[in-house]
């Protein structure tokens, strides 16, 4: 078996037994939901699916939609007018606590319901066509055409009182571009709509990828939009609870009542699960263990890389007064240092050196590190001659596009 | 001027003409400081420190403190010991608020006063002996003997009514180890202690670094202690401005109303930096400024490194039947997925071949390509045979002292 | 000049020149009501009228309706069933607070917005029997047929989301008997009555008078109901002002945003004031001043009636051992009292001797007098013949009716 | 057995079966209390005091002491001064609740921990005095010297640390006037006075006389002080059940955990209550009970005393064209203004009559019927003649002593 396959297979495995927590019960159709049902999925940033378990069954996305309406709401709008009616602090309070921020009546952030009804009306059209702009972005995010479960919506929107009083909150605070029942409408919809975990997983991978869905390789939001949706994940996307999930997890994550989690290992993959028995604070248990598991095991903790590597100075040769630097790895601000300590040093010691800097076994350079080189070789310029073997142009790459993968700027310079 | 420095000089340069904000007023101590002072200083996880402005004026630590004194009591007691006091969740509320979670009585964080406080009296001894723990510990972070401003612990003592009646409110819910007067004489001389932007960036260094001092080599904390408290600096350490600094900065920091601010790029650098003028969340509005350009240009937020690597296989050759793979580069995720791939695509299109792995120029295997390396070669052994090539032990290195640096194996092993 | 009237006209003069405060804006109707109208009523439990000022312009009733739906709702459904679903706690928070009990989600009581949301909604019948019978209750009240402001309905319906929020709030809690927007609109549409100062003033006579019109003759709610009222009006009558309001005016009393407010002296009259300018709370400020003047100098306070009275004995005749007791006055507590010593000093100086108390020149017991009479008869029974002279059935008087007036009874007897 | 004593040994027997509620348990001194004990004492503004059940047994009086040292503050610095650092405003929260008002920092009443300790510090002198000086003055209002329970003091004293927070937190404000530790200390031992139900229905009787004792004669805190402590009483004295208490008692009234409870029915009497086991709202099950029953048999409701009079107009007498109009009863505003009307009409109906108006079977003459009568003559001047009757002086009685006692105005005029 594919080794990725069996990572997760062993997670689905260990976990299975784990019979805590309730499925959420206000509505009928959640309250059918399968207690022993438990799927995971991982996506990479380079489009390969891995899944155990139930990882195809279908269940609603409920409030993990939240970031991806949030993503497109930036992607349209932008941070800034976005920023006019929803905040984005934690609010240390549970997901739909009412959480107005004084002076403004902003939600204190897009990730609770208030605020999360907030963005989904920034949306433009009438309600019908905000409600297909939502779904088609979500079915970019997932790489497939997704569909309503019509018995959950019509559930959600009979019993979704406490969602209209917000929703006629924050309109009579102003920032609630649409009237209250249509905005609701479209929230529970929204909320309706049916995903699996293999689904979940795409969906964070697109995140990973910087908005890019890297399976069916289109762009679905901006990379801007994909970062700050990550970070509004980071701290807010596991309600109260998210303090502990950044210390113990350490990935921006999003879960939802029908039992499903989405958690993002920026540059890296999406993961998705699927087990509906919830915590008090409404998070999927088996999600929360399984992402704890695969987090400390594998180091995913994105505070905690903290592992140094190998010297990117693979080896340094000097003939006849040339020096050729032979450099290895992925530049950071660490390696870029310690390079610049070694041109320096030999710079230092002898006069007008030729210094090579040979690239062509690094793998990728920071914007820290290119900007360090290349200040570094204008520096020395009245003294040395630095000069770089650069075959894949990394140093030289514009730092306007640093959200773009490869692929993407072939397919623009086209 | 070496680049890291330049880099440095220019933000200084760029910034100093920003004269918003107003010093802390509260005690007329700080009340005198220059509003003008501004410096800043960067130290890697290698030791190299730099700086510009000025990064040797001394001011007192204030609330920079609490991070570094909560990774001493996560390094002395365990973070299970810690969390029964004391909470991780970000309170949506200003630092002095009084925020104790209904039902334990602990106070939301360790960076709001209450949650500091209780963290202090969890160091042990008696008064005098639990301080001078703090102050050594402090010392350790910053590689040099810190003395307290005793002016400004003399007034802060003089007027900490509100830090009392927090310490006392905790005392009653069962969560302050230590009599209330006492707890907040060592909290006060503990925000009197004097640092300089210097000191800061060293101390944040040391968090970076894992918790081992990487200018004087020494461990201060445990690798742990040193995650977990990063992470809490994710989520809760800019006061009730902490999801915007994660969304517009990204990287764990703390300030405190002495006009420092120490932030960390995990695995790469700390960052002090000084400039006493604050903006109404008590962060200094310069260093808020400038760790905002800093993490902009040099793409330093943690969650936005989307950036995509070279492939990690340099080169694939075959030589009868024999495959060798030559490999490149940082293998995270993403690398070890495409060569396991490729390993898994000889293997079936062939019978029995011979695989080689060359990593001789990759610089460091994360351990999730490690798991996924190791399962592979162990999931082909039926029909393949696949060798490593690994002369700096990337592959078979224990998963358990992951934390640590190589200098940290060596000196161990002595 | 009559000499009510000429106390009236006084306050009126008197505080005609304060131009203080503000006319409700939020509404264009409300924002162009003339802030020099004012207008004073007072109307006694006997029926008669007196006013000054511009007591007969028409404003709308806004809030000051809500006590007299809340004594509606009593009346139909007793207070038990109200109580389970609108509390009766001063909130110590403004009108429109949310202020939703915990774990029963019942409003804090009736007279903050969300509680009188809950309380109209008790009103039977559909949106529109429930409005005429809303309206018909307040006409009761009134004494007249009251119509509503059609263009301040539309706008107070047009702009009143947070009200909507509110409904909604409590009808995911439970609370509200009847759809939200609906309950909306009767509430709204109540709010948009047309009443005057007189208007004002019969109504808080009415509910000074037990529920019954002292102008009409007409029982409106019950004595019960009325009496709850008034009750709650105490306590939470002036929104966060209310301590303050009993403190330095001691009357029951309700303010709208129209300007109205409505006082009552328990047992003695209703009070209207029409001053359209609003202090900070919502309350208008004329009104707060005349009424706080009026309650000062005319000793209205409930709870500072401390002037007492002369002995209830006015004579006590003796003659051949017969003893002859002539009562006077309101016989209270504290005349009760000293009758009861009186009797048993006699009955214990001497042996069974006859006790006359005559109480033709009595004007009322109260019932507590009225127990301890009987008491001391029946326990001195053995002792001594104790009669009664009690030519208005003051001692016999059933308990069970306590709170009807003697015309009531009349009229029931027959 | 004497009436009233029947009324009150009736009440314990009736409710001594009642076992519902707990005793304090936060102090092992309060946990020992014997929650079949059981006290019932009323005493009348004349100075008769009445008793039944454990009457005489000895408790700490805790809250109750609350409003007394209240009344003593503002009879000492008035009501303006008092007003600066502690509100009047019920909080709608529990008894240890923090409830600072934004802005001035003001607890939002003196019968809330945090105000009743802010109200202490208000006493003169240093510790020691301050604490001498309440408890002269509780002893004051009980009649008798009342000692200190220094096992409860102690006791107190040790576990009282969120009541430190509550000083510390209100001196932070700046409005506490005392070292927090000292006025804690005042108020731990103030709270651990010792005394009997006779001694609250004492000081209940103090305060429903105007501030001075009944029993001992002596004045104890001036009339204002009485009247605004009552106030406060009737909207916060029974914590966050104030309203319903308003509601369904209708007497200002106070309770403690040590199990009593004070209750005042202004102008006639208090009553002490004394029952250790209490409610989840801290108030005595039994006392509560008790009140209830006792007010609503007896009538006693502030804001309900709807029975109307009989007419004051005892017989009016035309000789001649002179009328003598005979009059009876305590002039409140329905009698005054039933006697101006009748004067009015005699006037009207006739040229230049003599009227007449005897006073001498009358018991008491509120001042707005002072007033009315008097202006009613002032203003028939020109047509009639109006003479009083008056040999008590009831009309013509300054209004400036309106609060004191008979008895009281005669010892002034010594």
């Amino acid at each position: 078996m594919e080794p990725v396959t069996v990572v997760l297979a062993e997670l689905v495995e260990r976990h299975r037994a784990d019979t805590a927590g309730d499925v959420a019960r206000y509505i009928p159709e959640l309250a059918r939901a399968d207690p022993h049902a438990f799927g995971l999925a991982m996506v990479s940033v380079q489009g390969h699916a891995y899944q155990a378990g139930d990882a195809a069954a279908a269940f609603t996305i409920q409030s993990v939609s939240k970031p991806f309406v949030y993503s497109l709401a930036l992607s349209e709008l932008g941070l800034a007018e976005v920023a006019r009616r929803v905040g984005f602090e934690p609010s240390g309070e549970p997901f739909n606590a009412i959480s107005l921020e004084a002076g403004t009546g902003r939600p204190a952030n897009p990730l609770i319901n208030a605020g999360a009804i907030v963005t989904t009306a920034l949306i433009g059209g009438d309600g019908e066509a905000a409600f297909e702009r939502i779904r088609d972005t979500l079915s970019g995010f997932a790489g497939r055409r997704l569909t309503v479960d019509e018995d959950v919506y019509r559930s959600e929107a009979a019993t979704g009182d406490r969602n209209r009083a917000l929703a006629y909150l924050t309109l009579s605070q102003g920032v609630l571009e649409r009237p209250a029942q249509q905005a609701c409408d479209v929230y529970f919809r929204q909320c309706a709509i049916e995903v699996t975990a293999v689904d979940l997983a795409v969906m964070g991978a697109t995140l990973a990828n910087g908005g890019r869905n890297p399976v069916t390789g289109r762009r679905v939001v901006d990379a801007d939009a994909a970062g700050a949706t990550l970070s509004v994940m980071a701290t807010c996307g596991m309600y109260d609870h998210s303090g502990e999930w950044m210390l113990r997890v350490g990935l921006p994550a999003k879960s939802g009542v029908g039992g499903g989690v989405c958690a993002v290992s920026p540059g890296q993959f999406g993961v998705g699960v699927f087990s509906p028995p919830l915590d008090p604070q409404g998070n999927s248990v088996r999600a929360s263990a399984v992402l704890r598991e695969l987090s400390a095991e594998l180091g995913l903790h994105v505070l905690r890389h903290t592992e140094r590597a190998r010297s990117p100075l693979q080896a340094v040769r000097t003939d006849h007064g040339a020096h050729h630097l032979e450099l290895l790895g992925d530049l950071g601000f660490a390696a870029a240092e310690e390079i610049v300590h070694c041109v320096r040093r030999l710079a230092r010691d002898q006069p007008r050196p030729l210094v090579t800097v040979d690239l062509s076994h690094v793998t990728a350079v920071r914007p820290i590190a290119r900007r360090l080189l290349a200040d570094c070789a204008a520096g020395l310029r009245a003294r040395t001659t630095v000069r770089f073997v650069d075959p894949a142009g990394l140093v030289r790459r514009p730092s306007t596009d640093r959200s773009d993968t490869p692929g993407e700027r072939a397919e623009r310079a086209e």
